[in-house]
């Protein structure tokens, strides 16, 4: 058979890409919302079968990761307040490089044009020269790590203008990708609606970690909204103003990063992409996880269990092993804090798209909190024995305290017990030398002279019976919508009609995943044979089969095509009182069945307990009249 | 055995519910959101437990309304563009009105203030005179039709000042209760996030009805937030900032609204509290639902059918059927649209607070949507036979009006075309006796002159193969949270512990709702009780049974303790290596069964297809020891 399917980079990408959406859009699978008022870019609508292949990999999610893991799940509010994303950094640092059109106002992302003029000029310009697509090619290569002022010279010298009007643009400047709003009537209260569900879990650690018996390691999960109000959004579902993230944030102590069940992963083999290979021009090849790990290219256990779990996630879904890979970020593309962050990448007709990040942030977000809330966000481990141990201690002389800064004193005293040891011991020296210095008080915001007689600092032996530390996050985030249009390319294909004067579509999606998983259809309008269609309907809902009947007078051919198109793995068809068909899918093969084991059938090839090819052998097979498909 | 319980109106309630309050926050059921940065009124985490409910109740909705009835699920953004709010009355009509302390700023609901003044004069004020009494009383009754006028003279009157501060108030005035952002970079894009799910649906009708064959009635559904900038939020869960909705849009004939499955709810008898007894003082009363219907005290039987299963889904939850009345809406309480309206109300501590509003919506929304979209949302009944119908001919003389009107005719005509009969047959009769009038047109914004020569209106017959219609909606639109938070306070209780000496929090959950179903305790730590444990743990998983082993050395009377606090339904402990006790959550009793058994008696009674009184009498019982609990 000759099947088209949609990805690669091949010429018929885009055509058979056209095929999908297509066929996405006419079957509704996903509406651009508010279409009959021409839409919002970047929002897009699940209808009936879309909305309930979300259901389905959202509730497969809850069930590999959350309970298989005995997460602690927590449902926040998408409303956040102004302290919460200034403690997290979003306030100031999430954000992309806009231009302006000068005369419309039309607004551009300054690295979209870049990218675009770069290649374009590389794809139709055959006069340029060897060194011009050398440093067309090094601007790609380089285009997320130019800083605004770059990106504004490099647009200046290319002459790239808005390219609706031709009209100059603005130099590039920091537009903030968070929806605003204001929380309350007086609106003096800033909120954001969240980028991700991330800070909802970190701000509530304290309590989770309590209730989890304060012990480490545990994670918690969020499934929910999150919201980017991106400059111009464009490549359909994958990147959108508003999407469901799927976020795990396992809490773990920085010094033993092992997981108990690392080894019912370690050896899985599949496409990685260590950042050595990227920077020295390979390709991701693949690896046993268990040897990644080992070697140190992915830095702990923990993090190579979550991969090895993310890959089995994807994969049960349908997702190509063979375009799927994991990518380590580049030293440049890491937050300055994170030990180590592996991209699980998915090929589609876009390219290698981004569908969870597989971060260890390390303590930074609860350290973050801490400092910004004033709430320790910290774990305890109680040592077995006392430990003696050196330790820094710093104790502010309350009474010259209180002379020097009334009022202030407490912000002071805060601010000199907070110091680490590096500062403590920089004091201490500075103090015996000159006698006093200047001291920065954040909660004041300003510098403040501290004298000697103000503090004692020095080192002591003490015993200690417990250790405490910030715990380390390792996060993987799951782009929902992005995972599902790639798991739409992937089960995409399309088959000639038997007529052979149309190309039919189809998406072999497996059973868990399926937006139903099976029709019930009477060969002809017949009473007798719908009774037996209603009587098979019953025994489907006993058995929880999620399915729907169809009686309309439609060809059989045509009624197969039209749920073949939903993805709808089987289909029984009754053309007798005492025995049914089943019909496969993507093989279109098909058995028979007595009516009383037409469910049971079903129910054990969709849940997993036998596969098709069992079946086949072990009942009676059913040729197909022409007239049927 | 002495039980107490949350709710009623008694002297009891409110320690109660502080006892409740206590049990939820302390086992994180829900958390105030970003606590440790002091938190944002009306802002709710679920934590572990809650979330858990939250989807049971979710997935049971699902179960009870989306697969029984096979309706289309939908899955829209929460941000939406200002036309479709504009289109829905939302933007202009969706307003508390507040006042503002003149020197602080401090902003608060005019009707709650006026409420709080009534409710404490006649509460603690003995020398009023029962005129003053009658008046306030009247006052509270009155006081949801009060216009802005209206509250600010009695604010006057009464002299009321700012709770806080004592300072004089503003005048009320009206405060649009939807979240505002900004969509897109430029700022000019305005949006909101929705108030509800429903219009999300309303303009998919086009598209849900082709999906759906072109038939009605067909049901459209769904699940999401909704977001209300509460100007002051109170009670808890009952009134917060961001929700879960889940909402139904059945569209039916107009001229057709029985249901065929009406006849499976027509005899479910329960509270109902129709208009006429309210306004004569009585109070609800059971009524069969056949009998409310029949006798037109319901509109029709859609409204009923929906009226029933909004019964059966709460009652099954476990909300007490008699602490939940259907109150219809009094005439002026209900939208001008409207045929029918009817709240599930559900009685707790806070009073008689509506968790599920029925309407009968007419055909107020699609026509909204129609005129503001100019695109025609509508259904079609084929005829088997042409009818001869007499029909009105609008038909405007375009050059007439291109001479008159040159840029602006296609206003007028559009104008014209769009009258209804009513209006036609008006400017007929005025164009006929004056010559010319007077006629408003919207899209211009002003009249304009219209005379006889530029239209030409008639009564024609014709034949006509189809009917065309705007459906009707009928919509059950449920508030998640705040059924969940009167489902605690129904399921809560104390009873007194073993020894006495203090009283023990239970949810007395049932097993669809409970957050995990079963608990499995070796009843002291042992390595042989361990494997047991861990052999039920894996049949547990095997069955599908969410369930958690807790091998902690606390006493077992503690654990109990601690999982009935939970609303566990079962616990299973081993305390022995072939068999182990059940122990059931309410009465305390526990059964002995095999190792092998334990794992199917539970889920046959998590599921429903056993009770526990069945299973106690089949199985041997166990006496605890004192030591047990």
């Amino acid at each position: 058979q000759l099947l088209a399917t949609v990805g690669g980079s091949g010429p018929d990408a885009s055509s058979n890409r056209d095929a999908l959406v297509n066929t996405l859009e006419r079957r509704l699978f996903y509406i651009p919302s508010f279409k009959i008022y021409r839409g919002v870019a970047g929002l897009y609508d699940y209808g009936p079968p879309g909305c309930s292949i979300k259901s389905n990999v959202l509730a497969f999610w809850r069930q590999h990761f959350v309970l298989e893991e005995n997460m602690l799940e927590v449902d926040c509010p998408c409303v956040t307040p102004e302290v919460v994303l200034k403690a997290s950094g979003h306030v100031d640092k999430f954000t992309d490089l806009m231009v302006k059109d000068e005369q419309t106002g039309t607004c551009y992302r300054a690295d979209h044009l870049l990218k675009d003029f770069c290649n374009d000029k590389l794809q139709k310009d055959l006069s340029i020269s060897s060194e011009v697509a050398a440093e067309l090619k090094h601007v790609l290569a380089v285009l997320d790590d130019l800083s605004a002022e770059q990106l504004g010279e490099k647009i200046k010298q290319y002459g790239i203008k808005a390219p609706d009007t031709k009209n100059p643009l603005s130099d590039p400047f920091p537009f903030n990708l968070m929806f605003q709003t204001s929380i309350g009537p007086s609106g003096v209260s800033r909120g954001y609606m969240r980028p991700e569900t991330a800070q909802g879990i970190f701000v509530n650690f304290k309590e989770l970690y309590y209730y989890n018996g304060n012990k480490l390691p545990f994670a918690a999960a969020q499934i929910g909204q999150a919201f980017r109000n991106e400059i111009s959004p464009r490549q359909g579902l994958l990147r959108v103003r508003e999407f469901t993230l799927a976020e795990i944030e396992h809490f773990v102590d920085p010094e033993d990063k092992s997981h108990p069940k690392y080894s019912e992963v370690a050896d899985l083999e599949f496409l990685m992409f260590p950042r050595e290979e990227q920077m020295s021009g390979q390709s991701a090849k693949r690896i046993r996880l268990g040897e990644a790990v080992s070697k140190g290219t992915v830095n702990n256990e923990t993090l190579g269990y979550f991969i090895g779990r993310v890959y089995l996630f994807l994969t049960r879904l349908g997702i190509d092993k063979d375009r799927l890979r994991f990518r380590q970020h580049l030293a440049n593309e890491m937050a300055h804090y994170a030990a180590d962050c592996w991209d699980a990448e998915i090929e589609c007709s876009y390219g290698w798209i981004e569908c969870v990040g597989i971060a260890d942030r390390s303590a930074y977000d609860l350290r973050a909190h801490s400092e910004k809330s004033g709430v320790s966000l910290v774990a305890h481990e109680k040592f077995a024995e006392p430990k003696e141990v050196e330790k820094l201690v710093i104790s502010p002389v309350k009474k010259e305290l209180g002379l020097a800064f009334k009022g202030s004193q407490k912000n002071v005293v805060e601010a000199l017990e907070a110091m680490d040891e590096k500062e403590a011991l920089e004091m201490k020296a500075a103090l015996e030398s000159k006698g006093e210095l200047d001291f920065y008080v954040c909660t004041l915001e300003k510098n403040v002279t501290i004298k000697k007689s103000m503090v004692t600092i020095s080192k002591e032996k003490k015993k200690e019976h417990q250790r405490v530390f910030t715990p380390s996050v390792i996060e993987p985030s799951f782009g929902i919508g992005r995972i599902i249009y790639c798991l739409f390319e992937h089960s995409f294909y399309t088959r000639p009609s038997k007529a052979g004067d149309e190309r039919l579509s189809v998406f072999r999606f497996p059973p868990l995943v399926a937006p139903i998983k099976c029709t019930v259809f009477p060969l002809v309008q017949n009473q007798k044979y719908e009774e037996v269609a209603k009587i098979i309907s019953k025994s489907l809902t006993a058995a929880g089969i999620s399915h729907k009947i169809d009686i309309t007078g439609t060809s059989i051919g045509k009624r197969y095509a039209r749920t073949d198109e939903l993805g709808v793995p089987f289909a029984i068809t009754v053309d007798d009182e005492s025995s049914v068909t089943i019909r496969e899918r993507d093989s279109k093969d098909q058995i028979r069945v007595s009516v009383e084991e037409a469910a049971t059938v079903v129910k054990s090839v969709t849940d997993g307990l036998s596969t098709w090819d069992e079946v086949w052998s072990q009942f009676p097979h059913h040729v197909t009249g022409a007239s049927e498909e």
